[in-house]
């Protein structure tokens, strides 16, 4: 495995221009401090682009689908034919997504990263199939180790044309019934959350149903007499090949120093596989909401993350990365467009 | 006074729509419930324009600004100059509120509604000046009724204007050096809220200017032998002539049945008088943002507002208005937009 493991190289963001930045932010026609959030996403715009003016470019969510062998264990409220049935509506354009993202001016990519679904050649659909859907992760590992590396290496190549494009900010989405199963595992396995704080109702399970998925993945678990502390390992175990591309997405949109607008709860399980093995890329999100769904609270506490948003949201495909997109170009006008005291004329404080 | 006071007709919103909008909702390509607030705002837009399609016509933000005589006393951390200097910074397109209302799409109306300074025949500045600042309430009422009433006329004439040339939704925004203690003082009054739970800091008061800002608040209340539990008394006491005006312009425009973008700690004590005065106005305020400013979590309490944003703002300007536009957007592009699972041929839950 390891010869075709996905290489990145991440640095961390360079701070030296943090003071100039901060000057700039101080020197706006405003009380210091007074638009909160804004000037500190302000902040880290330009520590990422390494500029006193960032600049959002040909943005782009990127959703990836796949499908979920413990789908049909019963880990989700819908039918796994839905999966393939909502890449269909992605690319009719009638989902979510598409809809906030056209609102907010995002280009949308839909990859099938491993849905149980031929699609053929289609207009509009990124084939990174991996395969049919992962394995049940209840009869043994969800994909092989090269299935795993291949998923996040395909997952790069999509970003990497994209900053080549001259792409310099991605949000990050996904699509597959069963995969908030999925991201509780990982959650689980990749923090010090206890499984049951990791898994919450997905789609809108009942209490019957939420019991039933706590059995199952407390079974899958269980299967494994070791707990691996290997970030690739637990991926391959219990992932999806939507959750593995989204992986080797995030790493390589932080190597070529891409803004990363990270989504919801299944995003964030992608992205702490990412941290685990670069913790730079840390510098590179920002966390567009809180989903309501549980388990995302805890990930964001691990990742000592707060959100843009907080909005109840917990539908996934990027639609809180859609949502969040105008902040960030609510602060790279900030930094851009404002006038300071002094070129504006305006007393600062006595 | 009497037969001066402005009159509106404000109706509730008629909810006889609200069980087929919410099952146009409910039949969206997601689970039911998941684009969480998103999903009432919709509702609540769809009830406003009575319309299972809202659509947002010329959207506005009306910054009105005022002087305030109090602030000779000392209740704000800025020289009370700022006021006419910042009006300056919104013709010149530099403040806050002209970049985040250009980049939200949102045409700009400022308001001369009673600064203390002579700007003269103006492009782009809207005379609607009262008197050249409010008397201090330390000494005295702040305007007099018949003052208070015409500020208010003429909040709801720019309104009404806004109106008849199509504009249906209008965010609200003011500046006024000296205003948060203006708004802490009618948020006391108008609410049950104890004083100090109504005085923040505003633009940025240290410890100490924050104990005399309230020692000076109390000392304008103690001047008073009764507690007057008349909204309109309450504002001339203690308001300026921007919140007079900002209320007049929040009633014309539920009176046309607009969409109200609610800013502030400010803006939000001028609603407080509106609500006192027409409770039915509730039902078209959009609650754009929970300020830093102590005193706006009160102020949304007892309004039972939820805010849409949570980014620590306290600039003022309509600034956190500007910043939630896009969610109303979205809300009625997901309405309009979104296909039903019965368009895009996707399973419902088992």
């Amino acid at each position: 495995m390891h010869s075709d493991l996905p290489q990145f190289r991440i640095n961390a963001v360079d701070r030296s221009l943090a003071p100039a930045l901060q000057n700039r932010i101080d020197h706006k026609t405003k009380p210091v401090g007074a638009l909160g959030r804004l000037e500190q996403l302000a902040l880290q715009l330009g520590l990422i682009q390494r500029s006193l003016t960032p600049r959002l470019h040909r943005p782009h969510v990127l959703v990836c689908a796949g499908d979920h062998g413990a789908a049909k264990s019963g880990v989700s409220a819908y039918p796994q034919d839905v999966t393939w049935q909502m890449v269909e509506n992605f690319l009719a354009g009638g989902a979510a997504i598409n809809v906030l993202a056209r609102q907010a001016g995002l280009a949308l990519v839909v990859a099938d990263a491993g849905v149980n679904h031929e699609f053929g050649p289609r207009e509009g659909l990124l084939d990174a199939k991996v395969a049919a859907g992962t394995a049940n992760y209840l009869e043994g590992a969800a994909m092989s180790a090269q299935q795993c590396a291949s998923a996040m290496q395909r997952g790069a190549a999509v970003v990497r044309d994209l900053a080549a494009g001259g792409c310099n900010v991605v949000g990050l989405g996904e699509m597959g019934i069963g995969n908030t199963a999925a991201a509780s595992l990982l959650t689980h396995c990749l923090t010090a959350l206890p499984l049951n704080a990791c898994i919450g109702r997905g789609t809108g399970l009942d209490d019957a149903g939420l019991a039933r998925k706590r059995e199952l993945l407390a079974a899958a678990l269980a299967r494994w007499e070791d707990r691996s502390e290997q970030p690739l390992q637990i991926l391959a175990r219990f992932g999806g090949f939507e959750i593995a591309m989204l992986t080797g997405a995030m790493l390589a949109a932080a190597e070529a120093g891409m803004v990363l607008l990270i989504d919801g709860f299944i995003v964030t399980s992608a992205l702490l596989v990412a941290v685990r093995l670069h913790p730079a890329i840390r510098d590179y999100c920002v966390f567009a909401h809180r989903s309501e769904e549980a388990g995302h609270r805890g990930q964001l506490d691990d990742l000592k993350a707060e959100p843009l948003l907080d909005l109840g949201l917990r539908l996934g495909e990027g639609t809180g990365a859609a949502l969040a997109y105008p902040l960030l170009q609510a602060a790279c006008a900030i930094l851009d467009e404002m006038a300071s005291f002094e070129s504006a004329g305006v007393s600062q404080r006595a």
